[in-house]
């Protein structure tokens, strides 16, 4: 992990001396702690790591966290309680006069506990250096995302089978669940998404009581977290036989996100991006309905740091930048459909991680 | 919502003029505000709740979340970009002179985002009265952590039966959440922990390879996440028959609860259950070998606001807190023992939710 410690620094705005990472309890957790620890387990509550410019890192944990961290290869100091935390920070880093800090990764209240032990020092918020380093995947992320995107693929593709008369949401929640964890993943990246019907309409709705009815349309929206990665695979299928506005309104959002596709490669102006996507989709029949924003950066985090296919984003992508393509149509009242994959920016275009058929599938 | 926000109110240091809560993106989402909101679906991502002394709440929301939102009768403002959530903020909410933050829900650099904006006004930690409100559960709380303690029950009362030769700490893992979701729990309140053999002595170890033997401790820690609701319970078991050695931890940790429960009632100072469990492992062959503490608040959160049954915790216990009563003993190297239970706090001692068996169970 030296090398990425490096990289940090590298990516400051200015000189500094060391750089605090600080977990509070669940869920505000900086995933940043185990992007530079390279530990995939633990929690690691109230803990925090200490980076230097030459890429060596401390650790500071408590004793619930001590055998786990204790395998690292880290320096490692451990605590008991609050005081005992406080005077390790006060007897190793106060000594440093400029300390970065992620202010997007730490509450306020831990801001002004960490400000009155370093009351003479400089904090600096380090946010963009942790965002501009992550967002570029080294190779070693990029196998951990495949497999991600490997084991999304593999329950995407049971889908059909499962998927059976009187079923409700939850269920197939609860299934896809399942056979993601049964798969390898640690957990679901993110809170599944399989609505049916109407509730389609809906892109952040997750999932309730309402049965499978026959022409529902049939949303489902998940992801594995694998060792701290994480991928994210939409797709849509019709339950029984489709309308043919149904179908049109696939077949529009395939070609839209096929238009996004075609438009990425290195040195591409995140926001150009979105653009055609959202022209082509304004230039059919579903004019205004596609609401949210083409696609997010994917990593430690489902919405990771980096840039975003959206409007406003003018940063220029990067080889090995992941993001994802999800380009949607929805009708109040009536239904949804939204496709989405998750794609590794090359020099001259993409690879796509996600492997899942977008054919048009009447379950 | 109404009496609940004006309990909250009530609770503040000094008179405020509304208190914000504002939502950052994943996993950054202050549950505050679906405890005021009520609303019990979506992510809300940046979202805003804005809550006034006489009850009243407005809610500013991105789009993407407006039909979600829509569903509350709550005063609901929908913006469509960064530009449009400042204006909002500005035209209806700067005129205000005090305003409440929740410096324990709020990122550092959204609080810095916030005071930009409202830069002609004095912004206040709240933290305290939302934890202290939050911390004495209503009766409708009270109902969904029944619900939510219920599921766990189901789920624990089925692993001797799951469990059988060969299986892999992940492998228990994936049928514990399905077995939750199929129960009804929207979620895993947290990582599933199902821990074997030497594994069992690491309290934060979660999952991962190993296959169950003869002998094996195993510890199953896990809680349904119901309506946002958490559980949160823990039994140990032996893979076969066990050693004298391990009966004599269960017992001990057993009876260390007991002795836990015993204490507990309305006016006692959480710290003091701490001290009697702690007390008591200590008066046996395992002294030294519990190292966390006996219990958290529960709630919203699996590790809540209120007080917590650990060292210095000074605070009195409340009729209708909710903690966990969870001693362990752990020796690293061979193995652990811990034994967890949700409690509600009464005038004379303790309705104890989770209510599946504490026998001791070889498998």
């Amino acid at each position: 992990m030296e090398k990425r410690v490096k990289r940090i620094f590298n990516n400051l705005e200015e000189k500094l001396d060391i750089i605090l990472i600080k977990n509070s309890s669940e869920p505000f957790i900086d995933e940043n702690f185990f992007y530079v620890t390279g530990l995939q387990k633990g929690l690691f509550e109230g803990a925090v790591a200490v980076l230097f410019p030459d890429g060596k890192i401390d650790l500071i944990v408590s004793e619930l966290e001590s055998e786990t961290a204790s395998k690292t290869n880290l320096n490692l100091e451990i605590y008991r309680n609050e005081g005992d935390f406080e005077k390790i920070l006060k007897k190793s880093y106060t000594k440093y006069s400029n300390i970065g800090l992620n202010y997007n990764g730490v509450k306020h209240k831990d801001y002004l506990r960490l400000k009155k032990i370093f009351f003479n020092s400089n904090l600096k918020d380090v946010s963009n250096a942790f965002a501009k380093t992550r967002a570029v995947k080294e190779n070693s992320e990029l196998e951990l995302m495949k497999k991600a995107a490997n084991i999304s693929d593999r329950v995407m593709e049971k889908i059909p089978e499962i998927l059976c008369k009187g079923m409700s949401e939850h269920e197939l929640a609860a299934e896809i669940n399942y056979l993601m964890q049964k798969n390898g993943a640690d957990k679901p990246a993110f809170e599944t998404i399989s609505s049916f019907g109407e509730n389609t309409a809906e892109p952040h709705y997750t999932h309730g009581d309402k049965k499978i009815e026959s022409g529902d349309f049939i949303i489902c929206d998940f992801g594995a977290s694998y060792k701290k990665y994480n991928s994210d695979i939409t797709r849509t299928f019709v339950f029984g036989d489709a309308s043919s506005k149904q179908k049109e309104m696939y077949q529009t959002v395939l070609k839209a996100q096929k238009t996004g596709f075609d438009k990425i490669s290195e040195d591409v102006k995140a926001c150009e991006v979105h653009k055609v996507v959202e022209d082509f989709i304004d230039n059919t029949s579903f004019k205004g309905h596609f609401i949210h924003s083409t696609g997010h950066s994917l990593g430690m985090l489902v919405h990771d740091g980096g840039p975003g296919f959206r409007t406003g984003c003018e940063e220029k992508l990067k080889q090995n930048m992941v993001l994802t393509v999800e380009p949607g149509v929805y009708i109040a009242g009536y239904g949804g459909v939204r496709i989405e994959d998750d794609v590794v920016v090359k020099k001259d275009g993409i690879e796509i991680l996600t492997k899942s058929s977008r054919d048009f599938i009447e379950i």
